[in-house]
């Protein structure tokens, strides 16, 4: 066993991965978290954080991503930067293989998160933190007396839409199907509201600006028929696909992706949790994730104390 | 309506209930938190938190709820001195009734956390504040180079038996469990401190003295010897009741009086939620907590958009 002995192994840097970390830590469980890409997760591109209790002036999500991984160094947390590529159950602890090796652990927390969709067109990456946004609530202040994108009709793009609605001076909704998928009472809500326009049957072609979003390129799909749409901003509402191929269906999912939890965080699978966006009915902010981290690292710890 | 007209009316001021005060008021609901005791709840106790994340060096309780309390503020959220009595449903609202007045709210989110439990032995009313304490930062001072017992050998009473073994004489932790349930890091501490002695099964039955604390009863519940033991101060840490009167059955509770809660944190009636140490399965941490009240938040801001 090249890397082997753990008591926790968590799959995933974000605030809930970290947060996890720093209960398993102080609970003097050995622990390593593994990371595929940026530490930090998610959040280390949020120019600025609001609302995570505590920073009364906000602070960067580098910043805060910063602190905390500090924090849970000092407690002794291994990181390392692999990608896990399936986990196993072995002799009642689990074996997790990686790109860097194999590790042996009682307990694994995933808190890998997710990936955004893309749409695949020219200025989606370009843009990102320049006036691209995947949360209304995250970004909507930057966005005051601006007109503004929502790319998506469900429920989560009128919900976004609506809540920007109060800041932005003019909100479009951008579907490509012919009709909203969003439940009726947040349609009706979005056709009275004078500051939303809604656009069915139509597509985002490009997105562009200089230093800044400035227009998108939308087409409508029925006509085929081009038009520019002057926007500061582009709020991407059409999803987050949880990362769990690696588990090769091991976990019970939802009807989405995401892995169903109990409120305590135990996955269907003894001695793995999951937090943060990744699992079922995540509101997807930082201070929830970060609580998801605390809650799953407790449960870990008595799953582990009854070993 | 002497005070009416608030969308989300929040009760208690700790950090579930000021971090669902920062998501509403930054949803631009209006927004009040009614507090009836201290300002940021009963975290401010806390000489040190190291377990919040995004503090490295840790922060004061005391200083991370003030944070809080401007963040706040900041957002223009409305912090009341009151005591909330009754909730009612009228038309579609909710109807406090609050020792100040009463107030109209379209949701209601309950986070009042819980009040200490009690022994039920002689003498634990009649000394309150002539050396029985509640909270070690508060009264430690007036110990110092005395004999104190700490009643709980949970995190609570780990921490502040360690606080309190910087001043007193001597610091005595009695836990009627055989074991102590504090976490490791806090057990270890506690064992290599030389003024900290651990008694496990062990109860104290009664509390004495004369116009303050002399000594206490105790009782090895093992063996069902009796002793006396001389102390200036008693500090109790076995825990919470969550205080629900006031909802006089409106809500689901679990075995243990907490209220029963979604992973969204609703309740059994729609447009209240709990978040906190006071709903059922909580593993009362503040930043558990914290992402609890992110979660009450958004469940009420959904809620209200589809009133």
């Amino acid at each position: 066993m090249a890397n082997a002995d753990y008591d926790v192994l968590i799959i995933g840097s974000g605030p809930a991965g970290l947060t996890a970390g720093l209960y398993c830590s102080r609970a003097k469980l050995k622990t390593v978290i593994i990371e595929k890409a940026n530490l930090g997760g998610n959040i280390i591109n949020a120019e600025v954080v609001e609302n995570f209790p505590g920073f009364p002036q906000g602070i960067s999500g580098a910043e805060l991503s910063s602190n905390m991984i500090s924090q849970v160094l000092g407690y002794g947390v291994e990181l390392k930067q692999s990608e896990v590529t399936s986990i196993g159950l072995i002799g009642g602890f689990k074996e997790i293989t990686a790109t860097d090796g194999q590790y042996l652990a009682k307990a694994v927390i995933v808190a890998g998160g997710g990936r955004r969709k893309k749409l695949g067109v020219p200025g989606e990456d370009e843009f990102v933190g320049k006036g691209i946004s995947f949360c209304a609530m995250c970004d909507g202040n930057r966005f005051a007396g601006k007109a503004v994108a929502v790319i998506g009709g469900g429920d989560g793009g009128l919900s976004e839409g609506l809540y920007l609605a109060k800041l932005a001076s003019k909100v479009t909704i951008i579907e490509i199907d012919s009709k909203l998928h969003a439940s009726a009472v947040l349609q009706e809500k979005a056709r009275v509201n004078p500051k939303v326009d809604i656009l069915s049957s139509t597509t985002v072609e490009e997105i562009s600006g200089d230093t800044e979003v400035k227009s998108i390129v939308i087409k409508n799909v029925e006509t085929g028929s081009k038009s520019n749409l002057r926007v500061s901003g582009v709020l991407f509402a059409i999803g987050l696909e949880p990362e769990v191929e690696y588990l090769q269906g091991m976990l019970e999912l939802d009807s989405d992706g995401y892995i169903v939890v109990t409120r305590l965080m135990e996955t269907n699978v003894p001695g793995i949790f999951a937090a943060g966006d990744i699992r079922s009915e995540s509101v997807r902010q930082a201070v929830a994730a970060a609580g998801d981290g605390a809650v799953a690292a407790v449960s870990a710890e008595n799953f582990i104390r009854r070993m």
